[in-house]
């Protein structure tokens, strides 16, 4: 399998693929998803349109170590209607106006009475903010600060049109066999409501990621995880310990669309062969690209790398959350992600997968002194003039190859892409100057 | 304990403390100290006078591992007189004027006889050098450059009323039992006449941290010494090498009161916890500070971390011997040390006990997955908006506590302050979060 | 022993041992050297003039590892005549004329016909290119650009007298044998025609090496190769595979004459003490030194440190090649190497077998508090003064020697120059204070 390979040369001539992640990304974007409900559920299905994806369905109250699985929540309606019965703020206009999770609610209040219960952001007027009440019941509307300094000193009639019970909680698997069954594992959270980068991209590039990866060969086994944050993590983890045992290394996605550089926030264990291969990738990528250490605040890896699993899971983001001021705002729309961003996000991924695909340990059959190259047509010629990069990489995976260096470790000590190592190593192979150690 | 964080914030309010210290020290600077005798005695009484103290004599003659402790030495008057019979050399002007451990004598001399004797600094004219001879019988004159080229080519009476005999070495050492035997060491040298960052402020910031710690709880026992410097410290070593095996951690402070930013030298091991606190402490102190490798030149540390012993003992300094002009001249005077610095000095080394008494591992009991913080009123309510530092620190606290991170591992790893990671630490344990490693 | 240092001091009052030298690169410059022939038997012969060299002839078609010895080369004339029976390119100006290993040619050419034998460098229209092909039977002849340019269209007498037949390779061996069977390997490849820089520089210095070390005590056996590159290092190994067993440390000499600064690439183990030993040399030398990583690309380091063998042998060059665009061109003529540069590159290797001889591990026999210097006349006798660097090496060797730092370390430790802690250490152990580990 390189298949990162291809599809890096394949978005060099179009972003077709970017397009239709952006398209994707498109179509799911008015669905009012929350951490439960027929939202997530809408979105899980459009994604089962384009991978093979197995739902579940966790009944409220179920145990998850420390937490319970919350009441479901759904909403048909919401707005606050001024006294001439106009809806100064709805709902339909944007799923971002209700607070996640608010409790239902349908009655007139003074502005003074309703206030408390108005986000905004001062500095950005024009803006909505996104908020939640997960684990509190309480009610609240987001509107933009605009909106609210035009609100006259009246009474307004307030609904919410929503209900808050029993339930299940949803998320959705896509399970990829591989000849092992150690997988790895690519998480992302579809919990947030209209809101582009977060995370509509990392949707749509593990969705598009697997279908690519479903038409390979894989020596490990794949496994894409479309769930609520945090308490989807935690309700997944909690029901398959066993299967996390599998997990080898695995990848959060999240706000990988937007303009800006990568950022890769390191596993706890900090040198995980995800990190080194990630970190490789992204050197070699000629993309901007920051290395973060892992801190225990952030996506879904919180969950991964909580002590007692401690995987080898780290989160590949591009502008990371809370320092763009569009994060968990209305502006965080459509235009906010790009198609060649989204295209160049799973060209590193799958880049990333070939690694982890490919990464062996070869024991050189000609250990004293070198092989001679010549022979076998692996050398130049005529002796007096440089050699080329890749007869360079034969040397080095000939050097390495004593069964305690991998193909990342000969790459990265080498100086080399993983590819033109990975290329001389097959040479060799093919000649029989290296074998895979047993 | 936490009395580096109360006194920080005390000494932020007024430099009392730093005032009572810098007084103390004048008191203690007309006082003729060297390795033995009268003078050093005098200085432990009036340390005595502040905090518990038990002074120990060892004859002259004991023999200490390579050594035998030297004769005492005491002065009562010197000077060098004039045709006219005044005193143009007076050691009751300045205790400096005489070479430390000088011999008797009382005879004329020729100014050309007296010369070898005489000890100057061309380059600081007004300035009298301290020298000493403790292990090689001799005598002589220090006296500003401007003294010495004021005298005539004439016959002088020259007097040193001293006596060099049998006698005893004299050290004192305050005793703090805490819960453990393992115990903290605090070593400062007592042996330098009217020199004040040198080492006066060692002396007063030393009997200060005695005199606070004394009145609070303590997890480790402590051990003040104040002993004349190397001699000192290979007397005390030699009679306590039990003892000596019970520190844990130690600090040797010397020039601790002048005008420059700290330097902390680190043990001989290099990583010892009590290098890696007072890194940590002088990091988060807003104080410029610059970190040394370990040499075995220096003061008493040269003893702690000699290879037979090797205890994790630092020495704090502000400027560094040696590097200043006024080391070991008349200019390192009272004025040469300031009350503020004194007390920023203190506060730095009782942050250090903090960190060293608190330092401890915990064990999250909830270690799959992240603990419900919100149902225990430890998180933020509503979602969507970042977090604080609190919150951020019981994140780390939990993510860290697996048994193999102590507190300092886990400030260091987050880049938050000690007592940040403390706070959350004890909020989490009385949560029933954590609870500390058996 | 202590040759480094000797020899620096003479060398800095004269460079008669450069100009030595030089003069005996002038002497083998004008022999037309290869892997085999008459060529580096000559050059060999003119080493066993100044040192004992045991000479060993291997038959064509002995299989070395992987490879097998290959026919004997040799040439008596090689010229283009021209229609008026002018020698247009003559192998009596310049061997670099013929490409090395040529088979024999006698016939007439056109010029098209006779341009694809016929190399040159474009950039460097006066320069004679220096071309190989040794593995593949073939012929050509090297020329100045400028040269091909005057070749008028016309027909040519070609000739090559050449003969490529059974025979052996050839390569000579100085052994000095220590006192212990452990040996330093010094190895440069012989089998290059007239360029001084690659290897003149690299034979005349391992010449003048052996024939100092001949005359001193040594601790460790020394082994110079004079060798045919690639071919020369793999036979030895493959016929001294438990010799090779018995190599602390190795330096492959090369390229070591020239105007530029020394370059010195590690071992593949990367710490060997030769690493550190050279090093510390070069740090210590005040001369500019950069230190590379290892590749599996360069000189015999290649074979020496092929993953079967994994010798620690490292590679010293001044300007590296295929940087300096004299590299494999008449240019690299005997203007090009320096007495100076030789001379110092040898300063350089002998110190660096003063490290490895005098490299040892001691006990401080007295590692409770430091020893009293003083009494033994070790210690300056008035305190109060700071103390030289020569009393800094005594406390350090004393600090440091607990059997587990080794001179190198202590003086890589302290930063203090290798023969300054010697100094110490020898001082020390004269008077007891240490003894060697045994």
């Amino acid at each position: 399998m390189r298949t990162g390979a291809v599809m890096d040369r394949r978005m060099g001539e179009s972003s077709e693929i970017g397009e239709q992640m952006h398209q994707f990304a498109k179509e799911l974007y008015p669905i009012c998803r929350s951490i439960t409900g027929d939202g997530i559920r809408k979105t899980l299905a459009k994604i089962g349109e384009r991978i093979p994806l197995t739902i579940s369905e966790v009944p409220t109250g179920t145990t998850v170590f420390d937490w319970q699985v919350p009441k479901e929540w759904n909403i048909r309606d919401a707005y606050i209607k001024n006294l001439h019965g106009e809806r100064v703020v709805d709902f339909k206009r944007s799923n971002l106006h209700v607070v996640s999770y608010s409790a239902p609610v349908h009655a007139t209040f003074s502005l003074s009475n309703l206030r408390p219960h108005l986000h905004t952001l001062p500095d950005h007027p024009d803006w909505i903010p996104y908020r939640t009440s997960y684990y509190r019941e309480d009610w609240g509307f987001c509107l933009s600060h605009n909106q609210l300094l035009a609100l006259q000193d009246a009474d307004y009639d307030v609904c919410i049109d929503s209900s808050l019970e029993a339930g299940s909680l949803t998320y959705g698997e896509c399970y990829l066999a591989g000849q092992s069954e150690n997988e790895v594992l690519i998480s992302c959270h579809a919990c947030h409501p209209s809101l582009a980068n977060d995370n509509l991209s990392g949707l749509t590039v593990a969705t598009t990621m697997a279908s690519v990866l479903a038409g390979r060969d894989r020596r490990y086994s794949y496994r894409f995880l479309f769930i609520p944050g945090t308490i989807g993590a935690i309700t997944w983890l909690a029901r398959n310990a066993d299967t996390a045992r599998q997990i080898r290394h695995g990848l959060v996605l999240t706000c990988v669309g937007d303009a800006g550089g990568f950022h890769y926030k390191k596993s706890r264990r900090g040198d995980a062969e995800v990190d080194r291969a990630m970190e490789h990738v992204l050197r070699h990528s000629g993309e901007t690209a920051e290395i973060l250490e892992f801190s225990p605040y952030g996506y879904d890896e919180r969950q991964y790398c909580s002590p007692g699993f401690n995987l080898p899971v780290g989160c590949l983001m591009r502008s990371t959350w809370g320092t763009f001021p569009e994060y968990h705002t209305s502006a965080d729309n459509l235009d906010f992600i790009h198609p060649g961003q989204l295209a160049r996000t799973l060209g590193v991924c799958l880049s990333v997968c070939d690694v982890l695909e490919e990464n062996r340990f070869y024991v050189n059959q000609n250990p004293f002194c070198e092989p001679q190259l010549g022979k076998r047509g692996l050398y130049r010629s005529t002796g007096g003039e440089s050699i080329d990069v890749e007869i360079h990489a034969r040397l080095w995976v000939l050097n390495l190859s004593d069964g305690e260096h991998s193909l990342l470790d000969i790459a990265d000590r080498s100086g080399l892409p993983f590819n033109t190592i990975l290329d001389a190593a097959e040479l060799l192979k093919a000649s029989g100057l290296i074998t895979e150690k047993a």
